[in-house]
């Protein structure tokens, strides 16, 4: 049973369906001898049962699972993250050696996976922090993969890794994103990105039917035919299959039938908490987190269920113009959700020291991961024009897509404040558009404030210095060395 | 110079200007003698010679200070919030004996106290974390305090801090919070609501300048007169003074002249972060640290400032009738963020094990805090009323209040998004309240996209039970016993 030749080149660790799947994507690549180890025997009996075809090194005890591994030995870890995270990492660390790799391919928090590096490589191991998009059918078929830690790990993990990753206009979806924890930091972005679409596609389903009376089945077909344009992605492709589903046993649309309530696994959560440390604000993945929590609150929504909305009854006029609004609300607040997540990714690199490629990290999510999306192109396009573009949503692309949408996303934030349709994705996006461009905002009369109730002082737009007026004695204004606390 | 008779009944430490007033606060209320140290002794020289009606016991030397303190010895810290909290912590328990109590009367992060109560609690020591509201002007004419720690250390402390505590309707602001971080927990939410109240005043301002071409000046008595109603609060007050102020060296209003990047000092951030953690959605406040953010990006609003607003010039017709819809937007939105801010206390009493009682935090808000408001004795009387009351923006009063300002708040935001004006806060707080009356959300398809892409599965409203569609195969749907990953 137990392997004790190192006949295997990657290792896997944890067995439960994404490890699974990964094993077997790495086993059907050529050249790749694959073992795996679980702490449960019985899944990898199963594992290796059902799946002879790939050859799996298989051991019962994890000192074999080591022995089969050539050196420098490289696991990949797929368990799930957390505490359980740390005592499978110690397991292989206290039996590997200088120059051997071990990979997280959970999705970490980047700052533990900061620290799990540091403390390996000071016992000479390399840690490499793997985000992997792409879900059970991803891993198993091609997916995009995030990979940090050092860029001598990567010699040895980078062809393995683009051997199994998707492929995307002919170019694998894998690049060495940074050191250390960059690569879960940018695995966490892409899934607040992907929180903030997610909820910008379900407010436009939500616009659509009750503006318009079209059914779930009608606004499949709204989703298809947008996935034919600028829109085109996966998520607006499985909507369309989600909206189209029937549910067997009422034979109403499945929409209809689950639950209105959304949960969560917490790389939202994580994105805007390190946005928040970071200053940048994503207000668009905030208000994508919190319609998830806002809708797991049945208690309270039962008792705010007959707060009084508008009076009069909303009617579209014209719903194919309505609906093109809708496009355009959707498209242009998309923008703003990926310009707020790539400033994150400029801020956190900037913070923690990673050489990130924003045009590189844009190109591998084009396939293989959830986000995927057509105008990913547009994003590599514009960093590769402008290195250092200070905001995606002024690159010559993006800006000319607002331009001709915005006026339409005014007409869809309109009509959803009017009707009381709930679209705080939308709102909070044009809200931070019309923020940004804005020539003088009322953050002076903020700053004012603060300077009255506790001397935090203010600059002035005439000159340069730190000033604070003597609000509580003869408010006159003296220049001062800054904030007095 | 140095005391060595136990003839202080209570300390304080650190003699910035907010420990140098709280100090001078007590010494002014009879039974108390107040003993002072500071790390540099000019600062304490300094003190008691501008001071020296207040009799403090001066010492140069911490362990003259500690000397004397009568017992149980009571020592108040006043520095700056950090790494340095723990050090002056530190020297303090390693001279004090079991049953003295040390105060951290800084903003700490409510984590670390309840880390800090937890250390010293094991060496028999009092930790109390207070927070303390009202600035430099508080601390000396009597602040809101939040004191947590044990009921023992209230015992001795309660009397000394109702002595100092502002005044409001005859009871003093101040009242056992809870156990541990709880003091430090509640003084957060209430710097949170702070942000919040401050960017929804800021958008109101905005909206009636622009709307309406009133000069600051004009606009100070608007909130004037609004402060003779029930949004009638310190912050609406001193946006008056502010916007009546006139820079003397251009004749400028000051407001103009003040640059319009507001800072901020983390205590926002942190709410929110909690409120993540926690999974209650605080959009409002959300909004309010992230539109200080974004004022204070230069180069991203340069770039920006050419994007396109709308056509048409916005002109309002009626002034008066739109001041007036704007002030219901303010009081609608200002209910809910009360309302987040409330319900994260709710979810932090659960999570941390605390008792808190709601309305009392409320009364203690009323006097010597910065969002000392009107409204806070209804906030009393809905926990009065109802204890367990799911959501403070359902309780009769603000239901009402709500309904009388829906079409005038709906009508407020329709407004910002015609005329290109930010209004995060005012959009953010309508969304959130149809999002929580609404009988349906599309939650249901952000559900539906999960259990697509993810087979994170879902619950359907006509059964108990956890479900998942085949998506990849035939899409029947089969019961589970969760999400598989």
């Amino acid at each position: 049973m137990a392997a004790t030749a190192a006949t295997a080149n990657i290792g896997v660790v944890g067995l439960a369906v994404m490890g699974s799947n990964l094993a077997r994507n790495l086993a059907s690549r050529e050249g790749n001898t694959v073992a795996v180890f679980n702490r449960t025997w019985s899944k990898t009996e199963t594992l290796i049962t059902e799946h002879p075809e790939a050859g799996f090194v298989a051991s019962e005890e994890i000192d074999d699972f080591v022995a089969s591994l050539q050196q420098p030995r490289t696991a990949i870890i797929m368990v799930k993250a957390g505490a359980g995270t740390d005592a499978v990492i110690n397991e292989l660390a206290d039996r590997f050696e200088p120059g051997d790799i071990i990979v997280d391919g959970g999705n970490a928090l980047f700052t533990d996976t900061i620290r799990r590096e540091k403390a390996l490589r000071e016992r000479g191991l390399n840690f490499v922090g793997a985000g992997i998009s792409g879900g059970e059918e991803g891993a198993l078929l091609g997916p995009s993969i995030m990979p940090g830690g050092s860029a001598q790990a990567w010699e040895t993990l980078g062809p393995i890794l683009k051997s199994i990753a998707a492929v995307a206009e002919g170019e694998p979806c894998v690049t060495h994103i940074g050191t250390d924890g960059a690569g879960h930091f940018v695995k966490m972005i892409h899934n607040g990105i992907e929180y903030a679409d997610m909820q910008l596609i379900a407010e436009a389903y939500d616009l659509i039917r009750r503006g318009t009376g079209k059914s779930p089945a009608e606004i499949a077909e709204v989703f298809a035919e947008w996935n034919r344009g600028e829109l085109e992605s996966y998520l607006i492709e499985i909507t369309a299959e989600v909206l189209r589903q029937v549910d067997a046993e009422t034979g109403k649309p499945l929409v209809d039938v689950i639950l209105d309530q959304a949960g969560a696994k917490g790389t939202g959560a994580w994105t805007v908490k390190s946005a928040l440390d970071l200053g940048i604000p994503v207000s668009g993945i905030a208000e994508a987190v919190f319609a998830r929590s806002l809708s797991s609150k049945p208690a309270q929504r039962a008792a705010a269920s007959d707060l009084p909305g508008p009076a009069e009854a909303w009617t579209v006029d014209d719903a194919d113009a309505f609906i093109e609004d809708v496009r355009k609300a959707l498209f242009a607040s998309k923008i703003v959700a990926y310009s707020q997540g790539f400033d994150e990714i400029v801020a956190g690199a900037e913070e923690y020291g990673w050489d990130i490629h924003k045009g590189e990290v844009a190109k591998i999510w084009r396939g293989g991961c959830i986000i995927r999306a057509q105008f990913l192109n547009r994003i590599t396009d514009a960093y590769a024009a402008d290195p250092g573009l200070v905001a995606l949503l002024t690159a010559p692309y993006f800006r000319d897509a607002l331009t001709e949408s915005q006026e339409a996303w005014r007409r869809v934030v309109v009509a959803a404040a009017q009707a009381g349709i709930p679209s705080p994705a939308f709102s909070s996006s044009l809200a931070y558009y019309d923020g940004l461009r804005a020539d003088r905002l009322p953050a002076a009369l903020v700053q004012g404030q603060r300077d009255f109730f506790g001397a935090h002082t203010y600059q002035r737009v005439d000159k340069d210095g730190i000033f604070h007026t003597l609000w509580s004695g003869d408010r006159t204004e003296i220049e001062t060395d800054g904030p007095s606390h």
